[in-house]
């Protein structure tokens, strides 16, 4: 079988770089070529280098008509209006798109399920295999313990991130309410402080460390008289996210179009 | 509903204590009473003294005859042999036998089947729900997840256990090598000391920590490049080994005689 | 040299028998006897069967006064009001006092220190050794890291604790200010919720988890660009703060009347 | 003040690029330049790229004696052979000097003291400034506690490292030995497996984690009866040395010329 071509859009930021990285490193797939926006300074440069390797004799581009054109897949974690027009030409060459772009309003959406009439369109908030392995089993946990068990969420990411607690531990949180059949809403505290009481029965808690360059660690924590469960992810590094989405790329190789999870990905 | 009234053997241990003080705070039970060996200080001590609360006006005895026939459920963490003993005398009274007797030979599991043709016995050798709720999870992790995720064990325990890894983690070792499809001592690593070399792909490794009176703290890790996946049990105290053989003998009311598991009573 | 006789007031609670076991299982030293509020039930009860032991002979009395008068050390983690009282008799009695009680207002510390003018009194919040050390190399990583190192302290407790962040938790706060030369309160963020932005330099934050029956759990959290480095202490059981006063109390032997701290005790 | 310039030898390799994008973004220097053998495919290549960021419009170079003479300070994390070298050139050109290159002999040490008759070389195994503080406050922690307090080392590195337990970790025992007034060798326990026994008291224990990409963790446990405290470090990434080496070299401007450790850095 020929290797599976995979483009990058996006490929001079930090998470583009990496995503170069991960294609480069991958098994049954090569480097298709890749895009940043014209006034970006790394257009022209060598994609290798871009990639942390050695040079590739591939040059980086402005153009993803261009990219779109000749690969096999195309991987974006742009902006929400770049991945809008992304998505437009992915229809338009039918190929394999990889979405992790976040932040995505009701129209950008719309172009993404368009897109997944011709595409093979692979989308997710988190491309990391074992955070959505994590949140299954987190439902499942959640299911088996009664409300004996003591259900808090601890989260730590780096310096940077402005919201608490993250978009994948309100994940976590929902996969826990899911399995105990209750909303979220109804039994979340998102933080303590002060006098606050015993801790109510059947409460899901939050906490939130925040410090130096942790790229994300959570813990669903559940906790009795006597024992604890706790079941944790930890990426070490953004590269994580950047292996997921060349395992959904190449996941999706010869699959009919249509609007596909990380689970499916996983089998899960 | 009558409360369901359990007795305790072995009652004056460390752990016959702790199964004392685990009906006393379960809802639906009471002690029905509890007995020590013939020579104990405790003999016509006050059982709810014993179970570290206040008296109860009910005196340990040593005949486990009379205990047997005025129990609904009968809980036993003694010795191989006493076990033996209270097997038979379960299997007359037919009521709910719960053991957590370790160190079983051939002649004492064949009396405890005996039992279960009369009795409803419910065995295991470590009565946390979150143990064998942990044991499920860390095998369909180990399913789900290929090669790329190294796996290893690690555990503590108090400064007085004699032998490593523990019982639970070798189990926890086999659930690993059951989901991925292999047989645990082709590819474990008990320790490692040395030059060892990288590790090799496919091996399950353990390590062990000791110090302290730790009860038990058990961590599956998956690591790949880039993430963790981590999944933990700690027990606070042995008290959790009491209060999974209190919910297994409530469970354990009104079912039909047989041999029974936790993972039965935890409905897994 | 012959054994220090220790009593315990208030030693039908759940810290006072533990105070009992502690004084039990320690080389050096006997209990002396044990007092509780004239309606408890325990008393009349034996002592050891209280310690969670044999029976030793001894019963529980309800005069303070007879207890002071027979004793070489006494340990009090009663109530305010009751600890005002005893510290009078320790005055009198001119023996080791060790007091844990919390929620002390400034008549009753006056009485406290009073007694210091006759007896070798003891006096922490928190008695266990690893709270007093982890207190101690908390001030110092914060004076030798600069603020590239962000400070955040976790803590976890039990369901029941009704305040947040707990009290050892500011303690381990005002440790980290002090290394680093400024004032807890001008830094200090309690808990994260919602859109709070970039972590402010210099910061030190707080996160709490509540569950299960854990004792205590702190951690002090340096994280920079590359690196953490965490500070932990973890209570297994409370019988770890009646060691820390069984400790108190024979170091507090032969020493001149004062009031002394676990610093001193530990001789850091 | 002018901005102190850098060079970094060996800048083609994983360490070298760090060490470009360590320098790069530190306060108060720039990359001098940067050298790699001759036969390197990077050479020519613009450094900028190297470090991970934009183009600078410096090529990489190799001669090393053309960037010896240009630069205020060097780092070097090469090998054994490549050391010596650049340790004479040090000498030569009486600048900063910081090496934390590993398997050095008696001859190679030897070059690298000559050198700091002349130039300021700052020498350590480990950069991390972390580390450094975690050995020091190990020694102080176990100097200030008995052997109730049971000592565990525990580590956890990559798939790839080829021996057990780490250096680092080794180096921890040491300094848990030294505030012991033990000998490491005569109480280390390297690896437990089988039926080892109840714990000896006074053994320092070591147990070694591998998998995945993880760039290196310690933990020094003291596990008592009641308590445990706990010294972590956790590297995220090889970034932490190259920070330490940055952090070193701006450390030595204008300090006499001598051999210095981290510690010196440090002010510990």
């Amino acid at each position: 079988m020929e290797p599976f071509k995979i483009g990058i859009v996006g490929c001079g930021g930090r998470m583009g770089r990496m995503n170069l990285a991960a294609v480069a490193a991958a098994d049954g797939c090569v480097i298709a070529g890749g895009t940043d926006r014209p006034e970006s300074p790394v257009i022209g440069s060598d994609i290798g280098l871009l990639a942390g390797g050695e040079p590739l004799g591939i040059a980086v581009g402005d153009d993803p008509v261009e990219l779109f054109a000749k690969a096999d897949a195309v991987i974006d974690f742009t902006s929400p209006d770049a991945s809008r027009r992304h998505a437009d030409l992915a229809a338009q060459a039918a190929l394999v798109y990889v979405i992790g772009t976040t932040g995505l309003d009701g129209e950008h959406q719309a172009a993404i399920e368009r897109a997944a009439l011709h595409a093979v369109v692979i989308q997710a908030a988190n491309m990391s295999l074992g955070v959505n392995l994590l949140q299954l089993v987190t439902e499942q946990v959640a299911r088996a313990l009664d409300a004996d068990y003591d259900i808090d969420i601890l989260e730590m990411h780096h310096r940077h991130k402005v919201d608490a607690p993250s978009g994948t531990a309100l994940m976590l949180g929902e996969a826990a309410a899911k399995g105990r059949g209750v909303e979220l809403d109804s039994v979340a505290c998102k933080a303590r402080d002060g006098i606050v009481g015993a801790r109510p029965r059947g409460e899901i808690g939050f906490a939130t460390l925040r410090g130096g360059d942790v790229p994300g660690e959570h813990s669903v924590i559940f906790a009795a008289e006597g024992e604890r469960v706790v079941l944790t992810h930890k990426a070490s590094s953004r590269e994580v996210f950047a292996k997921g989405a060349v395992k959904a790329a190449l996941w999706g190789r010869g699959k009919p179009a249509g609007l596909y999870s990380m689970r499916d990905v996983l089998g899960l």
